[in-house]
């Protein structure tokens, strides 16, 4: 088993009842990734379902997660042919981090779509685009350590004190050490990116309070592309909307999560 | 209190337990519709906060909803000076309708947004707009009666055998009856016009599986503008996301839902 999945496993020790280690590799000076977090949760929500893959996620965070063992309880509201609708939480000794509904289905990986709209925006090749700065070690930054981020340069402005702007943020995304994307990786790559807002000029941690997250296709071998915006930032909340592209040109996640503007 | 404020009436009975009489006037050839019974979830649960506002609402749409009593259950999970996070449930004589979580908060009805994008697309004047044309009575399109819809006329073309080939619904709409939009009324509009998909060329009932909305600001009395597109169709499956202006050009509320693809 890759880094991830063995960082993402879930041990059934009961009726809807599982056992998760939350890895250290996921924290972002602390705090664990959130995305993270629901790829740990969604691999017991799937475990527990007759079907295989988690359709669609909505998750309120509670608190901040940190590494060390933890809980995830699954509660089957509705179970049919198509679907099985649940809600999971999970639980370390601070208490509940995320709480959810998680609907599974299968997808078929051969299904073909009836319409598909163009990317939200054109990215240029790889080769032209930007990794972040390497953290300091101090800054704890583990996360980075993971993944692969390669972003259209303007989004990163904000690194050089040149934000565009807008609240938006684009890159492509992989897993180090050969992982490829599943459905557990599209769930850490809609929470992966800097939060949106610091392109438009803000800072500061930037808490999610609702990721909500589809998965729309099953995701070929390679690059995914990571399109993300925000749509309005005022009153102390900001939106951030992403949508996932697979290298095969699929789209295969769309996310939208509310959150707080940082203070810091 | 006028007639939508009537038919999401919620009467607490019991710690976080609440009843309702779900209004044969917001049915559609039978169910009732999914805005109006996030409604009524969702008066119960502000009600059961000491924060003001349905600020983000996650639903998965278990069963059709039929008129007549029932009842809201609503739990806390976590309650705090910006944000109170509330499971609430929506169960009818026939088992859960609705399986919920809801922040809750209060927004400032005088905030300026720092940031703000345009609508997702220019609607012609309500004067070049059209209504639906009337349903024929045995129909039982009750929820017509409660609103006016004035639609962008090319993505009402499927009326008339000619679909916009892109699944897309965009109109003006207000209750009738003189109810200003409250966020109540929003969780009725995100969830109001045909689906998309019509518009894309397929027909028949399109259950939703899951929508989640955010409230971005408390709306100005006058029409609402829906604007609703999606991004896929595909093995069964079909997005739909639906963005509403107030009349002072405010962004007031975001939503995306996760549908069935009607097989009628």
């Amino acid at each position: 088993m890759s880094g991830f999945g063995e960082a993402t496993r879930a041990v059934r020790v009961g009726e809807g009842v599982y056992d998760v280690c939350l890895d250290d590799g996921y924290s972002i000076g602390g705090p664990l990734n959130g995305g993270y977090l629901m790829a740990v949760l969604l691999r017991a929500a799937v475990d527990d379902s007759p079907h295989e893959h988690p359709v669609s996620t909505s998750a309120q965070f509670l608190r901040t997660g940190r590494p060390g063992p933890a809980r995830v309880r699954v509660e089957q509201v509705k179970t049919g042919k198509t679907t099985t609708i649940s809600r999971a939480s999970l639980v370390s000794d601070d208490g509940p981090l995320l709480e959810t509904l998680v609907t599974t289905a299968t997808l078929d990986p051969l299904a073909e779509p009836l319409y598909t709209s163009a990317p939200a925006h054109a990215m240029p090749p790889p080769e032209e685009c930007l990794p972040l700065p390497e953290p300091r070690p101090e800054s704890n930054m583990n996360l980075n350590g993971q993944m692969e981020l390669l972003f259209d340069p303007p989004t990163v402005g904000w690194l050089n004190g040149a934000p565009t702007g807008r609240p938006e943020s684009r890159a492509y995304f992989r897993l180090r050490h050969g992982q490829e994307p599943d459905p557990f990786v599209l769930a850490l790559a809609v929470d992966a990116l800097p939060p949106v807002v610091f392109s438009a000029g803000l800072r500061g941690w930037a808490p999610t309070v609702e990721l909500t997250w589809h998965l729309r296709a099953l995701p070929a071998p390679g690059w995914l592309t990571v399109l993300a915006s925000g749509r309005m930032v005022g009153d102390g909340w900001f939106d951030e909307d992403a949508e996932v592209w697979d290298s095969a040109g699929r789209l295969v996640a769309q996310s939208r999560q509310l959150a707080r503007v940082g203070r810091g």
